[in-house]
């Protein structure tokens, strides 16, 4: 760990961005046909190592069934439109319209609405009743009112994701989720984060959870740099909580936590160089969001850009570039690394010959700033 | 302390703006309403750790008023506007109507007129009998004209502030200023700057100074780096200076100096990064000309911007966002850390874990160049 | 070798593009005028050590012969437009006029047609009989197929070029080509690559190649960085490739293995420090590509164009500036480095007092990111 | 020396440009009328450390008089138009008057013109007739063949520039120049360069020269980098070659060799930079061609723009600001560092508390490359 003075009075780490990597090819190359991006985490096995986050312009009810039955593993997120209100179209369609100097504020209007749980029962059903593996993402502050609700409804996988979440959170308010016992009591295998340190995915490590999502902000709908000076570049903080799940398996006696990238992988090349740095799949949100079966039409954004009192996020335009298919799995039609996503994850991993994703992981990469031109 | 070999006949340190670092969480998170941002200089107390800058784009008596009714520290520049004219209105609408071509010399002009003692004394009155605290700036140029009509009036801090002061000052002129018998003498505390090395601000500590702010020409109105080549990077500048506190109170068994960093801020982000680098406080212009009250009516300036041979900034457009209060507290309408800089800054200590300011100075950071894209 | 920690699970190199160099003035200057930059692979002289880049928008039968009697190799893209179709001119034509939006699945649709043995026998035969050194290039994927094509032909130099060769190559389906044994058996002198490591370089230097191709998709028209995270900046490349020519010469009791810098040379500056950091000779494209002859009639791509499932490369603009001659041997009518590559290559050599190519791989280089403006 | 490997193959030090760095503010500040910035060469006194650089568009006869006047140092190029043709006047405008796509061409033309010796010896005595110190410019190429004319025509000081002079020019075609003959057998004192590192600038001093310029292409109007590949950073070039000057003053028993950057201070901020790593004048371009009084009108060129095989500079605008006396001694009228560049000098010499220009080349300096926002 290389320490860097800032001033006398304060240290800190070099950390790096996917843009400051490069993946490099070596002495052996391989057939992109013999090439597996087979990923399974706890029963559950998924042709493609991909997540959809569980955004509202990212994942309905229908584009997730669409998306799992294309090999990835959907999530719904239980606190948006679709589980606040019965028809959530005409909203969305409202949302791609709207001009971006009243985005954010009728945003925190919309999304002012109460979660009705019988939304939540509903939405999952349907999900589940289209055979793939049901999965659905609350924030810490809501999974105590609603676990009980979402389990009931039968998922596979149960997602707590918020920007930072810690095994350790401190409130004099009321009780706070208490991540470990809560974990422990629970049937269901549970994905949380965001983390970005070693530290803090060891700990979540620790609580028992499945897969640890990696991340603080990074996606192209958050302003959490400018609003909070808060940043977490993808490369290290993979890195570094591939380096915990490492540390953890040997404490445990064998315990293999996912590392799941979530965050600033808008194109393949950020995909590849996600895996390369220690990731065993990702979570896509503006990559999917171009679909054109997107709920968001269009446009993509976080639960952080209609935040009630602090919006550190925004609506962006994203286009719809091709069907969920062709992003995919191709055949791409233009050469910018935003279709034909598994191809070039097979292609990359032919290349410098690996046969596997964890084998991947170990690819010889270099520091090499992009310059923007 | 890195020392670079820029060439075989010069070495220099590395050092670090605010670009260049990011707050990075950490494995515990915390309520935000659970935490403290509250600050206290010498009796003084304040619910926020903000300054507003002594800057006629800024600080009005009436903002003054506004701002400390708020919270905050409001200082009136007594060089400025308001200590020249008797009715600065009808000047202040002039400047905002200029065009950019003729704005510096335009401003040359009306910055000719003389600093007239009964309008110091009326000015801070004013403010005082808002019953808020009462702070006025002048240069350390014009102290030894002014300070007793400024004593008189009645002021609770005293701040001086240039560019540059050093404890040290050589004329052959004059007697220059002697600091540290002036502050020792007066029975007001003084905030005193600007400094932006560890050294420089030593010397300043011990002059028996209460503050010292932290900067040189980083403003958005600043054009010191292009005009004098002279660049103090805020990151190392506050981690030097929080040395020198640390060092000083060793030294002087006890005494704590504050550090108030001075310049740089525009965003929320900033004001961050500026407490996890070691400021006690901050202040802040260009982030308040912003208010739809500001004196500046979406301009800010400087007296760099008016200097008689060597103009050394612009008056820039920072546009009128919102009212102070919704600056500092929000609710935010936008996502870009120019609103609710306060709710910002206390949901960036819950999320790393801390719950007061003093706490939050030893925050994790990483070194990460921004990118602008 | 610089190793840094990208976090605590990974670490990498720092590696260096061209825009991260200068090449510097040393003691001795030189008359320009008593510069060689003459280069001879096997039994093969060359007047420039340039190599014309088996692409359809460089080299046509005609260009090739161009080129070659003003000194350079050129080498003809044996899978490209001229062995697909009788006569390409009117596709040429078609692709030079396509809108943007459309570019990329025209290409994909003209470049599936068949590739016919007959007509690579033939092109090749043109450009023997104008008497100029023969030079044909397939992908390693064709060479199977058609290598004795090529052969039969009377080709002077063998070529096989993708974006990644490697001298061990795994593939589950076919045998597939084995390098060593190839080249052993192969009358004809080859180059092979790209290679973009010493590592991966010394394994193709074993099989017995002539020449190495450094790079991977650093030219103006690919997008692999983007689409594959793949990257391979090319001072650093050609550095280390040059080191594994150096330990090989060594190793096989002094085989001397030319190294070719394959991408990124899009202006004199460029070709100048592929020599400064170790290459031979230089391949172009772009560079060749804004030739008025140029068969790409000012646009310019390459083979990641036009791949049916997944393109990693645009067709891009590079215009006509001059003729092949003006380009190369100048005079220069503009200053930006795109004209009288020869004329600057000698004048960088003279102006810091090297007499031959050789020698001028040894002169001195600075780290000096560009900044562009 | 910090080296650095490039490749394995290669290995090159950092080198540092003006915007990578900044002047800090120290303990000390001093009142900016007490600073002198008075520079003294062999027998010649100068008011300012400013040397007019030797390009048509910067000075004519009449701009060296009227700025030797103001207390620079003026040279006259005495290979540019003015020794070309007897009235340049038409010249000049038809120059500023050209488009860009013909700028070149027009110009290679216009310098294709032969140098009248007759007009070297009127030219010269012009000036000395106004009674300013007389200094003129040749380049080494030309030096042996006008050098007697120069003489005779009576300059107190003699300027042999070129971008890169070396005291070993390696030649077959004629007797080199021998500049250490050369100077040693000239009454008149000589400047040399352009060098651009510690042994090409230690070898030139062995030559007796009384200054070195320092630089290579670093001006605006040059594209040396684009072209040849070839860059000096200024910051690190005139470390360097201070570090000779303070060698060879050690090895010659206290021969001083005055270090004069040339090239890159466009603005007064760069000025301070290089006097602040180590230069004891500064030779200026672009900066004086600014003034309403240059020759350029509103351009500037150097002789790279009109070489007939390579050009390797452009015209390039830099419009009309001010009169020479304002952008040397102001009042400055923008902040941008363009005007009052002496008054900019001074201010930041008294504000890190130097009072002459030998004493400021020990100013702290900090690495903290500048982000063009």
């Amino acid at each position: 760990m290389t320490e860097i003075e800032i001033g006398r009075g304060k240290r800190g780490r070099r950390a790096y961005s996917f843009d400051d990597i490069a993946v490099v090819p070596s002495r052996r190359t391989r057939d992109p046909e013999e090439v597996s991006v087979a990923w399974q985490i706890d029963a559950y096995h998924f042709d493609l190592p991909v997540i959809g986050a569980p955004m509202d312009s990212v994942m309905s009810p229908e584009t997730a069934i669409a998306f799992g039955r294309l090999g990835g593993l959907p999530v719904l997120d239980l606190e948006g439109l679709w589980t606040r209100y019965e028809d959530p179209a005409p909203l969305l369609a409202e949302i791609a319209a709207l001009g971006p100097e009243s985005a954010t504020s009728r945003m925190q209007e919309i999304y002012a609405e109460e979660i009705k749980p019988e939304l939540i029962s509903a939405r999952l059903k349907q999900i589940r009743d289209a055979d793939i593996t049901v999965a659905g993402a609350l924030s810490p502050q809501r999974t105590q009112e609603h676990w009980k609700t979402v389990v009931d409804a039968g998922v596979d996988l149960f997602v707590i994701r918020g920007t930072t979440v810690s095994a350790e959170h401190v409130s004099g308010r009321a009780e706070p989720l208490n991540l470990k016992r809560f974990i422990y009591e629970l049937d269901v295998p549970v994905i949380v984060g965001g983390a970005a340190s070693y530290t803090a995915a060891l700990h979540l490590m620790r609580t028992g959870a499945a897969g640890v999502l990696v991340g603080f902000g990074g996606g192209a709908a958050h302003t959490t740099r400018l609003t909070l000076g808060i940043h977490a570049p993808m490369a290290s903080a993979i890195a570094d909580v591939a380096a915990a799940r490492r540390d953890y398996m040997d404490e445990s006696g064998g315990r293999y936590v996912h590392v799941i990238a979530d965050g600033g992988m808008g194109r393949s090349g950020e995909i590849i160089k996600a895996v390369a740095c220690g990731a065993d799949a990702v979570m896509l949100g503006a990559a999917l969001a171009r679909a054109t079966e997107a709920p968001g039409r269009g446009y993509h954004w976080g639960p952080e850009a209609h935040h009630q009192q602090l919006p550190r996020g925004e609506r962006v335009a994203v286009g719809a570039l091709g069907s969920l298919e062709e992003i995919l799995l191709g055949p791409g039609r233009v050469a910018d690394g935003t279709t034909n996503l598994i191809g070039a994850l097979k292609r990359a991993m032919a290349t410098t010959g690996y046969s596997d994703l964890k084998e991947f992981q170990r690819v010889e990469v270099v520091v090499a700033p992009y310059q923007r031109s």
